[in-house]
């Protein structure tokens, strides 16, 4: 591939954590124009992460959450390769001082993420994948669909779904702070799926090319896969999103509602 | 006060801490009678706590989530002096591998939290309170009510709420897996208020004795001041419980009902 390859895109996450770290429960928060939130540190690190990837990769395409739009010249195969970057994806949980945030950073081919990274600085846990491999901390992943854990399954879902859904999950139901953490978890086994809500493409990429290398996918909750080159343009997805095996997302569209 | 001080207690949950993070994503989980989940490591830390603090104080009652029912024989003032240990909160979350999942100690007189501590190893977080005076990794925590943060107000809740309630609350709901960290959140001003389910005396006396600290309580969602001298014999909470300011529960209970 010409864009980069999983362990440089792990090494830029590891040195754009360190500085989001240096600023965690540090720093004051603004409100966007769409009222998310926005702090000095998503800044920083998205202008860090675009550095360094530029001055590697002068010529690939980059898209960051806080503004960063450049296109580049590099096609691969099938499409443009473009850089998409999450710095903080989870600011609000990293205003209030919650750990669970995360740097992103994902390798779209076309449409298609084929290398990508989810770094949560303050729970030390790196997840990242290339070349149809997926890891955790060191270790590869197994591929989705093998055998149930033996504690709780459990669902992860967006901090506000209970304001559109009403779900009948049996289990658990958890939410974290962060849609890049939920994915990857999924990816990791650790959860049966998440229920993502409010998700751009700075929130999919990397965590999908993880999700998509053990076998799992976005799906819309309304049906049909998730076509990340529609959100090129920066748009909020139109719909929830399930992230996580076929099997799961079929099963689980059956206990999701629209509230009453 | 003839038990264990805020520092005692904070280098017993320390030390327990670090023998149940050398076991975090490491054991084998069964189940309770209760369909619970129990790892050797929350028998090991109970063990070890337990072991600890009847060392240095051998007549002061003792009583773990994992079985430890020690009768004490020292009173002070208005009640008998019991320490209350819950070695993982959050077990469920440690046997799936997430980080979220505390040691908690607390020091009822009588019925009344009076000290306690709350520490989360993997995240290294600690919390405690003596004194009527709470901390947090060695800060002092203000009294609730005062300035609302400028980020994203939002509500804790217990993982299978779904299952009984339909919240209206207008803002983001987080479940994070662990009662105690849940309750420590609210202590710091983190998250408004928390929905706690499925509560035990063990659950709840630690962080209760850090909330009490800056003004905060329990209260039955269906009403009335929580009794933990009730829950001595180790009983489950009759019903959900609201961890907050008394205006913030009077607040939020409008805004959750049973589920149609």
């Amino acid at each position: 591939m010409e864009g980069p390859s999983r362990g440089e895109l792990e090494a830029v996450a590891l040195r754009a954590g360190m500085l989001a770290l240096a600023r965690f429960r540090r720093v004051a928060a603004e409100r966007k124009a769409d009222h998310t939130l926005v702090t000095d540190a998503d800044r920083e690190v998205e202008r860090h992460v675009v550095g360094e990837l530029v001055a590697r990769f002068p010529d690939v395409g980059v898209l960051g959450e806080e503004g960063t739009v450049r296109e580049g010249t590099v096609r691969e195969g099938r499409g443009a390769l473009r850089i998409v970057i999450d710095p903080i994806d989870g600011t609000a949980a990293f205003v209030a001082g919650l750990p669970l945030w995360a740097v992103c950073i994902g390798v779209l081919r076309g449409a298609e993420p084929v290398a990508g990274v989810v770094h949560l600085p303050a729970l030390d846990e790196t997840y990242s994948a290339g070349d149809g491999v997926a890891w955790w901390n060191g270790r590869p992943l197994e591929r989705l669909g093998g055998e149930q854990g033996e504690g709780d399954r459990f669902l992860l879902a967006h901090a506000e779904t209970h304001l559109r859904h009403r779900i009948t999950y049996p289990g658990k139901i958890r939410s974290l702070g962060s849609t890049a953490y939920h994915v990857v978890l999924v990816a990791r086994g650790a959860a049966e799926a998440a229920l993502l809500g409010h998700a751009h493409l700075w929130d999919l990429a990397g965590p999908g090319a993880i999700l998509g290398a053990v076998g799992g996918r976005y799906e819309y909750l309304s049906g049909g896969r998730v076509d990340l080159g529609a959100l090129i343009d920066g748009r909020r997805a139109p719909d929830y999103i399930l992230a996580g095996s076929a099997e799961a997302l079929a099963h689980l569209r059956r206990l999701i509602g629209a509230r009453a």
